[in-house]
């Protein structure tokens, strides 16, 4: 064979492909490009391409206010829709407001507030058409946990109120501002799997806050974790009201019979949905005709007449208590969001209309800095209400104008009705709304399909129920940040062995009748190779060769003359996986072996070119196919090793 | 075609291979594999198997005390060659140490302490040959910077002694955890650009600390930013000594000449190696003979003799500065833990032998538990150092026992010599050995291989030299964190065509001759899907395909029927990744077209399966390759459809 030890097959086989290096681009291009890969993945700009001024100022408007794009085609018939629908979920706002702000800590009041100006804002910025808008039980809870360390709600209800509106104000700037900014993946980053969990803890919590109004008691634990509320309760057995109990658990039981009911027929989802709004008008009655609120049963008591008063100038924007009101909002403002958002994409899904992320985000925001103008507190897209919206039949934003209408004509003229209402009946209403959130059968879906999401979801839920919201979303957080760092630092490699009859190599875990070619050791590297998994790359290749070594001397194969990377896999390697790769070809090189590579792809090809590896490797390691680098190596083997060629090799290459 | 709309190709094309799902494996085991792969990656346990008891408590020791493993081959040629080595590096460690020790606010025999215990332990516990036990520079400054906040040095240096013990202390048990947990891979979080960057801001700063010493200050500002030091040295002009200055450019010079000489001649090394001990005797004879000291040189003064004094019971185990001591700790020990691990690797890379990180932490960490009772500081394995040994020859970790009993001798017999070195010359040290951590050559590189990477870089020396120590590590690992955050959240997606005259598909991008297969839309996904990018994912597929209909209508060709996407580098996915694919798959029929998958791995595979969506698709769509996917879907194109074919794209499949 003349002077060198290797011949480049090339010269002996006909080699037709080669691995390509993509023409190379001005760092600007680059760099725009992956900008806009980054933000804006959705090219929310491209209807705007080749269009008039006049058009594009048009198209500009509707993309802040896209109820400018569905106005000009409203009919009758929607409205017919959009009626039903907004006088449903009318009836089950006005309870479920009243009873969230309670959980809130805030005057009842808020809650038929929150379910008028926030709305009429969303139907105008939004672009969901079957989100209804409305208070959620678990920012409820939080903000009572979080503003309740700073400001006793008791003690000194009007700062409460103020810091709450505050809160409001600052969820919404969050909110805005994470849409403007195009970084509404950052809430891609709370999984489904930590939101399960999470959720179903939260509504564990309340239901456990519930226990307080079901049994009447007047003293109760701050804590929120089932240890302090079941002590709590327990250590009070003679303080338990058996009217109110009794009254709570009757209409509890009116809910769930009425729930189940529905969900049994999905036609008479309407039973379900008037329900809260019965209860109350039949525990206001049981009150007034009884007088049971002198025997120990709690109401509501008296409600201002009269709509949203102004509040922006009530904003508390001053230290000391500014801090607090702005982490209340931006971790509230961020749970909602997730909701919010979740809640607008599963009814686009149905109903196969596209939703923006970031433009529902500056609607959310919109809405909320709006409510905390007027005496709201933080709203959201409450899974229960839309879906209840869906179920009506709404057809656009349109039903929550309705909601928002009759909330005023109850601001207006109804509220007396309001005044026997016994809480007992708003403890059911939130008890009965929030075993809804325990997603069991999601948890069981996740336990199947995937172990560590399920641990993740139990962790969040443990985290909450036992610790306390805060202390759950930030478990639910690190654990869901821990995984993809796991994911980047652990990617997986596989042993690749050739399918019978064909020239096709894969995973030979996978694949169990795939058998390996003797003397070629083949590696996937499954992902992108970064600065976090370059070490754990190189020891793993390393005891792939150990171990193939050790195999291979204990059943006296033919030994290993070359190591095959098949990089199809690795979408993008950094300036540390760079050296990985060089490392890995000089400890492959101190071995004897030679280390081959196999489809490795743009960004990769051409950082190994900058970097000279291309050159060290040597462009006749570098191949387009396994099978062509399989064929390359086995010719080799076989014309210039005195290793006896076997069958079931050279048949693979000599079959082409 | 009978009753049903699509016949599968099956029934008349032959289809030799299918995808398979792997078999299915208890919970416990997948359990325990990825545990193993994520904890022992290089699987330390192997040499145990199969072993008697005996031979497994010689080969447990071993591991622990890798010195049992070389002591009964070391030879008398080995000896001579580290007792060279030592006594080069005891040369460069002594005035080194004392410069550090000054750099920390520490006292500076200090310095020499801890050049004596640290590395006879690392000399027992340690796998490296090559490494030089020392203190660094940039660990120097942040004890002075974050411990300064909390105390000051002159005004209570007991106190801030005791506190350096403490945080040296908590430092070497943060690295032990680390190694016994073996949780090594979190130094791998900290990329090789960003400790560039921080290594090289790192340095600056140390230099323009040493301005206070060249010039002689007496006055000098706490803050270690350039804009601070700047503004602190032009603003007291006036005081600047010209006889320091002088003194202090003139060994610069030396050292810097030296430095230069050695480069570029590498059998020279001694040279630059002995200059810092010959300057520390050169100044000290000059200052000694022309009484400087007298004429604002400022001296070491009177050094104690004697070995390391105790002081295990100096630890401050009680608040209130408990909690900067572990912050102290756990940052400079991660910090010189990196450089350590770091240093060993690529020595270890030279001389191909293996290292074994986690091993190699616990070494660090018990030198420094044992050096926080015997009055040490912070050490850890310095590059200069280790290179000064490994081009001294050394062979085993017997150099650092010379080092260690040459510092012993100075320390028992020779510290009244020091009485009399000037600080500048310490200054001239600390400058010239800064400046070789400062790698340009690195960051060009990083420029010309990775723009993203040199912007890492540089954020971090841009955070250490305008901000601080600290700022520019938290912006660094931020950046770092943020990096894999995106790299996860954004996954690119390319669109795969047909390279002429084969069956392979590849990215277009990469490969201009790729053309695409009429009806026809091949996406490649080249990550892992998780819940951090399946939104992002499903937004970016539905994009290509509203692009690629758009350039289908503009150009009158086939109409698109088929979406294939190719899941080779899907190594993983979880449950929301799952449910992406279902909307994908909903999202694609209801545009009326087929969802294709190609090339599933195992974990793809068996999460398809457990969550049923194997059926949902329809296992005939589920192909082994592109070429096969391709070939059955043009086969339903032209036996089914009205569609005249086109040559290219029926020319593929017939070519088979």
């Amino acid at each position: 064979m003349g002077n060198t030890d290797y011949v480049y097959p090339s010269e002996n086989v006909e080699r037709t492909h080669r691995v390509e290096i993509p023409p190379p681009q001005p760092f600007i291009k680059t760099f725009l490009y992956t900008l806009k890969e980054t933000f804006f993945p959705d090219d929310p700009l491209r209807q705007f391409k080749n269009q008039p001024a006049s058009r594009r100022f048009i198209l500009g408007l509707q993309y802040f206010l896209p109820f400018l794009e569905w106005a000009p085609r409203y009919t009758l018939n929607f409205f017919k829709s959009d009626l039903i629908a907004g006088i449903t979920i009318a009836s089950l706002a006005i309870p479920q407001g009243i009873s969230y702000a309670k959980l809130a800590n805030l005057p009842p009041i808020l809650g038929l507030y929150s379910s008028f100006v926030p709305p009429l804002v969303y139907a105008l910025m939004g672009s969901s058409r079957d989100l209804a808008v409305g208070t959620v039980a678990v920012a409820s809870l939080l903000t009572a946990s979080m503003l309740g360390n700073e400001v006793d709600a008791n003690e000194n209800p009007t700062l409460y109120l103020h810091l709450a509106f505050t809160a409001t104000f600052f969820a919404g700037v969050f909110e805005a501002s994470l849409g403007l900014l195009r970084l509404g993946f950052i809430v891609d980053f709370l999984s489904h799997a930590t939101i399960v969990g999470f959720m179903a803890g939260a509504a564990t919590v309340v239901c456990l806050q519930q226990l307080k109004g079901i049994l009447g008691l007047e003293h109760f634990t701050h804590g929120t974790d089932v240890v302090s509320v079941l002590r709590s309760v327990f250590s009070q057995t003679h303080e338990w009201r058996w009217e109110s109990g009794v009254l709570g658990c009757c209409f509890l039981l009116f809910l769930l019979i009425t729930r189940y009911f529905s969900k049994k027929r999905p036609k008479f989802f309407w039973i379900s949905a008037m329900a809260p709004l019965t209860s109350v008008i039949l525990g206001s009655l049981v009150v007034y005709l009884t007088h049971a609120e002198k025997h120990g049963v709690e109401v509501i008591g008296h409600l201002k007449k009269g709509l949203n008063p102004l509040s922006i100038t009530d904003l508390v924007l001053a230290p000391p208590h500014l801090t607090t009101a702005i982490k209340t909002g931006i971790i509230t403002g961020i749970i909602s969001l997730a909701e919010g958002i979740a809640v607008g994409r599963s009814f686009s899904m149905f109903k196969n209309y596209h939703i923006d992320g970031n433009k529902e985000m500056i609607a959310f925001g919109m809405m909320n800095i709006a409510g905390s103008f007027t005496s709201c507190y933080l709203t959201t897209g409450p899974f229960s209400r839309s879906a209840v919206n869906y179920n009506a039949g709404c057809k656009t934003a349109v039903s929550n104008i309705v909601m928002a209408i009759t909330v005023m004509f109850t601001l207006l003229f109804l509220t007396p009705l309001f005044h026997y209402t016994p809480l007992v009946v708003l403890s059911a209403i939130i008890i009965s709304a929030m075993l809804g959130l325990v997603d069991y059968e999601a948890a069981m879906h996740l336990w199947k399909v995937d172990k560590f999401d399920f641990i993740v979801c139990m962790s969040a839920y443990v985290g909450v129920v036992f610790g306390s919201v805060e202390i759950g979303l930030v478990i639910a957080v690190a654990i869901s940040l821990l995984r993809v760092l796991l994911f980047v630092a652990r990617p997986r490699t596989f042993v690749l062995g050739n399918l019978p009859n064909s020239m096709i190599y894969r995973n030979v875990e996978q694949y169990q009748n795939a058998h390996s070619v003797p003397g070629i050791l083949i590696l996937e590297i499954d992902a992108p190779i970064y600065f976090a998994n370059s070490n754990y790359l190189r020891e793993r290749i390393t005891r792939w060769i150990d171990e193939e070594e050790d195999r291979i001397k204990s059943s006296g194969e033919t030994s290993l003359q070359y190591v095959v990377l098949d990089m199809t896999a690795v979408g993008n390697i950094d300036t540390s996986g760079i050296s990985m790769v060089d490392e890995v070809k000089k400890i492959i090189e101190r071995r004897g072996l030679q280390l081959v590579l196999v489809n490795p792809g743009g960004e990769v090809m051409k950082k190994l070119n900058k970097s000279e590896l291309i050159e060290k490797i040597g462009q006749q390691w570098i191949h387009l196919t396994v099978a062509e680098a399989v064929g390359a190596c086995n010719f080799l083997l076989h014309s210039c090793k005195p290793n006896p060629s076997k069958d079931e090799s050279s048949g693979t290459w000599n079959n082409v």
